[in-house]
C-alpha cells in the first residue's frame, strides 16, 4: 500500500526532530528559575521501539478475514508498531506512559480503507463482529479522544483514514473544496496553494493532523479571526454510519431543522466515520505580514485587542502573551550568531532601556502579534489602524521582525512537551473561551487555582497564557503549565489539570475552545452544558449506536477506570 | 393577565391594517398584465370572527386543573378566538382555509406560562396526560410548523410564550443580552436601542415574530451579512425538556462535542421549549444608509454582488431584485402627490430616458440595495468602494432616495399576500441558498419549473426573485410567485410550490435558507440531508421524546393526511 505518514510511536512529530536548548542561552536558566530544575543533556536521540514489549494481537480470525475482504491484506495490520502508533493520541498522560513502554489498551488491528465503499464494508464487518471502531486521523489529539478503555473486552479496530486524502473537487466560483478526511494539513495547503487557494486553518497540530480530525474534534486554527473555526469552514460532508451514508450538500447556510452538520462536527467518532468534507477556501492573499507590539501590562493588552475587534479592523489573527508567556518566549531566543541577528539583539536592548525609562515593569510587559492579509493597500491601512489603537493603549510597536520569527516557529511548540517529559517535567496546555467581561476573571482564577494545586503537591510550578481567537462576544485563553513530576505523575498531572479546568468552569468559561472533549474534559461536560444537556447527548449516542461500538467512552460517560489516579 | 399581542385571527398583522392599491396607479394594470386579473375593491375591512363556527374545546378536566395549578386560571384559555389564533401559523395554505372559517385541527387549550418554572410544570402536566405540546411564538411561521394534525386524537396544548418577554440581562462588555423567548421583535429593539444597542436581526416577520421563534425555526434577518443568522447570534440558551432543563452558557465558541446549541436551533419545538436566549448584540451604528443601484441585467448584478463580497467590503445587507421583481416594485410606487415626490418622479423619467439612450432593455434591468453602517468615515469609504464595483458592472447609482423608501416599506410585504388571497390569488414565497456557482442555474431552473407548473394548471402565473443574505460560499435566492386560484386551490398551490422546491433541490440548492422545515418542506428533507440524515434526526426525536408529544410531525415524517391534495 501507499505509505501513510504517522508521527513517532512515542511522541510528537517526526523521528529525529527534537526541541533543542543548547542554542538558546536563556532557556536553562529560565527553567532553573521557574521549575527549580537543572536540565540534563539528552541521553538518546531515539527511543528504540521494541516489538517484544507489545502483546500479540488477539484479533479473531473471522473478523480479520472480513476486514481483508473489505480492503486488502496489506491494509489490515496487526504488527506491534502499527498497533502502538494507533493505540493513543498525544495527550501528556498517554505519552508519559507510552514513552516508557507502558502502552495501555491497544487496538487488535489497524485498517486502511481506501474508499467510501471500503469504509462502509469495514464498518459493517466490525459491527457484525461486535467490535469497537475508532477512527484515526493524525493521532495528534490531546484530549484523550483516541485513548482506549483497558476494560474493553471486544476487539478494537483502529480505522486509519490516511488513504482517503487529497483535494477531490474545487469549485472556484464558490470558494469550496471537497477534501478527503485523511488529508494532512501540509498536503492540503500545498494542493490548494498550487491553484492559488488556501484553507487558512492552522491549528498548532497542523503539520500532523488531518481535515477529518479537525472536524471530528471541532478544532480551530490560529487564523480563525479571518477564516473561521472548523465549524464555520465545513459546509458539507459525508459520514459513513451503521445505517447508511449521510451526505450533506455544501450550502452557505440553511434552515433544515437541528443542524446535522453541527452534530457530526465535534462527534469524535461517536456518530460515524467522516470520509470527506466540503470546505470554504479562500484566494491566497497578495500580502501577509505579522506585526509585533509590546504592551506595558496584560490589562492594557486585553483592552487593546477588544478595541481592535470593536473597530472591526479585519485581522487574520490577534494574539497576546501574558507576562509569563512573554518572558518564556524571550527565554527561547536563539544565540545571535549572524551580524544581522546581533544587530536585532542590540535593538532589543535599546528597546528594553527605552521601556525602563518610560517606567515600565519589564516583568509585566506582554508581547502581541497581529497578522494582516489582503492587498498591499488594505494591509497598510489596517496596520495603521491597529498601530493607532495599540499606541492608545500604551504599546510600543516592534515591527515585523519578531512577527516573522513567530510565524516561522509557530508549529514547533509541541516538541517542547516531549523534551520536558524526557526531563521528568509534565508540561501541558489547557484552553478555554469566555465572554469579554469574564476574560480577566478567568485569567486570575486559573493562576490562583494552579498555584494552589502546585502548593498542594509541594511543587514549584509555572503557568503562562495567551489570548487568541477573537469573536464579537469574547475570546480564547490558552494556558500552558509545567512542573517537575514525582513518583505519581498521573495523580500530580490530574491535580493540576483538574484545578485549571474547574477554574474555567467556575469563572464562566467553557471546558475547551478547540481541543475537543475526549475523556480528558468529559468530567466537566455536565457543568458546561448541564446535566440534561449531557442526557440529550447520551440519548443521541445510545439511540444511534445501540451497540456502543463507535469510539465509546468519549465526550460523555468516560470509563471510570481511567480516572483511578483522581481517587488515590 | 397582561395582554399578549397576537396577529389577526385570519391573516397577517394588525386588525385594520391592509395592503392598499388605490394610491398605486401602476399596480392594477401590473396585476392585469401578469395574472390576467381585474382587481376588485375590498368588500369588508374586517372578517368578523364568529365563535359559533368553532367547535367547543374538549380539554379533559384533569388536564385543565393541572394547567391552572401550574399557571393561573386566567392564563389557561379555551375560548374560541384564542384557540383559532393559536391553531395555525401564517402559511398560505393555512390562511386560505382559516379566513374562510375552515379552521382545521385546533388546540384544546392555550396556556400562558409566566416563568421557567411554570413552563416546566405545564410540560410535566401535558406529558402526564399524554397531551401534545406546541410552543407558540408570534404565529408568523409560513412553513406549517404550527399546523396541527387533524388525525391527532390526544389533547393539544398551545404553549404561548408571550409572557416570557423582555431583556433580562445585558453584558455590555461582551455585547451579549439574555432575552425572554417570547419577546417580540419591536419590543426587543426598543429595549436595546434605549441602551444604545441593537440585535440587528430583522426577518420580514420582525414586527410580529419572537426571539424564541427565530431560534426554533433557524431564521435569518435581512441584515445577516453584518449581524449573522440566528444560529450565529444565539450564543447560549435555556430549554425546558421533559427530563430537565438544558442550560447552555454563553461563550463565543467551544469544542464540546456535537453542538447542543445547534441542535435546539431549528428544532421547531420537537426537542423542548426554549425559554430564554443569550444573543449577540451590537452598538447602534453612528450612521446608516441604504443606497440603490440599477443594473442593466441580472447576470451583471449577481457578478457585482459576488465582487463586493470578494472585496470584503463590510456591508449590512446587499440585495438585488431580478427584472420581474424590479418591475413589480415599480408597480407599487405611490402616486406622486407632494412637489418633492413629483420632482423625484421626474428625475426617474430622466433616468429611464438615460438608460434607453445607453441601449438598456428596461424590461431586463435589476434594482439593488446596499446598506452601510458604521462611522461616517467608514460608511463613506465603503460606499465609495461599492459604487466603484457597481459601475464596473455597468450599474447606475440611484442614490439614497429609493433606498430610504425601501427601508420604510420593508416589513409591509406580508400584507400583500392577504390582499391577493382576498382576490382569490395565491401568492407565496419560496427561498433557498446555494453556492455562487449554482445561483444562476437555480434562478433559471425555478423560472422554468414554475412556468411548467402554471402551464400544467392552465394558469397565467408570475414569478419574481431577489438575491440577499451573502456568504463567502454563496447566497440566498428568494422567489415570490402568484396565480389566480381555481376550484381546487390546495392542489394548485401544491403543484406550483412543489415544482419550485423540487427545482431547488435538483439544481443543488437547499430546501429553505431561513423559513424552517415545518410540514411544508419536510418532504424534501431526505433529498437535502440524505435518507440516513433523516434517520439520524428521527432517532434523535424518537429517543428524546418517546411519547411523540413535542410538536410531532414537524421537520420529518409529517402526517400524510395533510398531503392529500398532492395525490388527487
Amino acid at each position: 500500500m501507499e505509505q501513510v505518514k504517522r508521527m513517532k510511536w512515542w511522541g510528537w512529530g517526526e523521528e529525529g526532530v527534537f526541541f533543542n536548548y543548547q542554542d538558546k542561552p536563556a532557556f536553562a536558566p529560565f527553567v532553573k528559575k521557574h521549575l527549580g530544575l537543572d536540565l540534563r543533556p539528552r541521553q538518546v536521540d531515539t527511543i528504540r521501539f521494541d516489538a517484544a514489549t507489545v502483546p500479540d494481537s488477539t484479533l479473531p480470525e473471522p473478523l480479520r478475514a472480513d476486514l481483508v475482504g473489505a480492503t486488502a491484506s496489506d491494509r489490515v495490520r496487526v504488527d506491534a508498531h502499527e498497533r502502538v502508533v494507533h493505540g493513543h493520541g498525544s495527550s501528556v498522560t498517554e505519552l508519559l506512559h507510552v514513552s516508557r513502554f507502558d502502552y495501555g489498551r491497544l487496538p487488535e488491528v489497524v485498517v486502511y480503507p481506501a474508499s467510501e465503499t471500503e469504509v462502509t464494508e469495514v464498518l459493517a464487518a466490525c459491527l457484525a463482529a461486535d467490535a469497537v471502531v475508532v477512527p484515526f486521523g493524525g493521532g495528534t489529539n490531546i484530549s484523550r479522544s483516541l485513548q482506549l478503555d483497558p476494560a474493553e473486552r471486544r476487539p478494537i479496530v483502529s480505522l486509519d483514514l490516511g488513504l482517503l486524502s487529497g483535494v477531490l473537487e474545487l469549485d472556484e466560483d464558490s470558494g469550496l473544496a471537497r477534501v478527503g478526511a485523511g488529508t494532512l494539513g501540509p498536503e492540503l495547503e500545498e494542493a490548494l496553494n498550487a491553484r492559488g487557494w488556501t484553507l487558512g486553518h492552522f491549528p498548532d497540530s497542523f503539520t500532523h493532523s488531518t481535515v477529518g480530525g479537525w472536524a471530528a474534534t471541532r478544532s480551530s486554527g490560529m487564523q480563525s479571526d479571518k477564516y473561521g473555526d472548523i465549524a464555520d469552514i465545513v459546509r458539507g460532508m459525508t459520514v459513513v454510519r451503521p445505517g447508511g451514508i449521510v451526505r450533506l450538500r455544501p450550502v452557505p447556510s440553511e434552515s433544515t431543522g437541528p443542524s446535522l452538520r453541527e452534530m457530526f462536527i465535534g462527534s469524535e467518532g461517536r456518530l460515524g466515520i467522516i470520509t470527506d468534507l466540503w470546505l470554504q477556501v479562500h484566494r491566497l492573499p497578495a500580502e501577509r505580514v505579522v506585526v509585533a507590539y509590546m504592551y506595558p501590562q496584560w490589562s492594557a493588552a486585553v483592552a487593546a485587542i477588544h478595541a481592535i475587534k470593536d473597530a472591526e479592523v479585519p485581522t487574520t489573527f490577534v494574539r497576546i502573551s501574558d507576562a509569563n508567556e512573554t518572558a518564556f518566549s524571550l527565554s527561547t531566543q536563539k544565540k545571535a550568531t549572524s551580524p544581522k541577528k546581533k544587530l536585532a539583539r542590540l535593538a532589543q536592548s535599546g528597546l528594553w532601556a527605552l521601556m525602563r525609562r518610560r517606567g515600565w515593569d519589564t516583568d509585566a510587559m506582554c508581547i502581541s502579534y497581529v497578522c494582516f492579509e489582503g492587498s498591499k493597500a488594505d494591509v497598510a491601512e489596517r496596520r495603521r489602524r491597529v498601530v493607532k489603537i495599540a499606541k492608545e493603549h500604551g504599546a510600543l510597536v516592534l515591527g515585523t521582525g519578531p512577527g516573522a520569527l513567530y510565524d516561522q516557529k509557530k508549529f514547533d511548540t509541541p516538541y517542547l512537551r516531549d523534551f520536558l517529559l524526557e526531563q521528568d517535567v509534565l508540561g501541558d496546555v489547557s484552553e478555554t473561551a469566555a465572554p469579554w467581561s469574564k476574560l480577566n476573571g478567568v485569567h486570575d482564577a486559573v493562576y490562583a487555582a494552579a498555584r494552589r494545586a502546585f502548593d498542594e503537591l509541594g511543587k514549584q510550578g509555572f503557568v503562562m497564557c495567551h489570548l487568541s481567537h477573537n469573536y464579537h462576544a469574547g475570546a480564547c485563553l490558552y494556558f500552558t503549565f509545567a512542573f517537575q513530576a514525582g513518583q505519581d505523575a498521573d495523580r500530580e498531572y490530574a491535580t493540576v489539570k483538574t484545578a485549571i479546568q474547574q477554574a474555567f468552569v467556575d469563572a464562566g468559561a467553557t471546558l475547551s475552545h478547540h481541543h475537543g472533549v475526549g475523556m480528558e474534559h468529559a468530567p466537566w461536560m455536565a457543568q458546561v452544558v448541564s446535566t440534561e444537556g449531557v442526557s440529550v447527548l447520551r440519548t443521541l449516542f445510545e439511540a444511534t449506536d445501540p451497540g456502543n461500538n463507535l469510539n465509546p467512552g468519549k465526550i460523555i460517560d468516560p470509563p471510570l477506570s481511567l480516572y483511578d489516579h483522581l481517587e488515590r
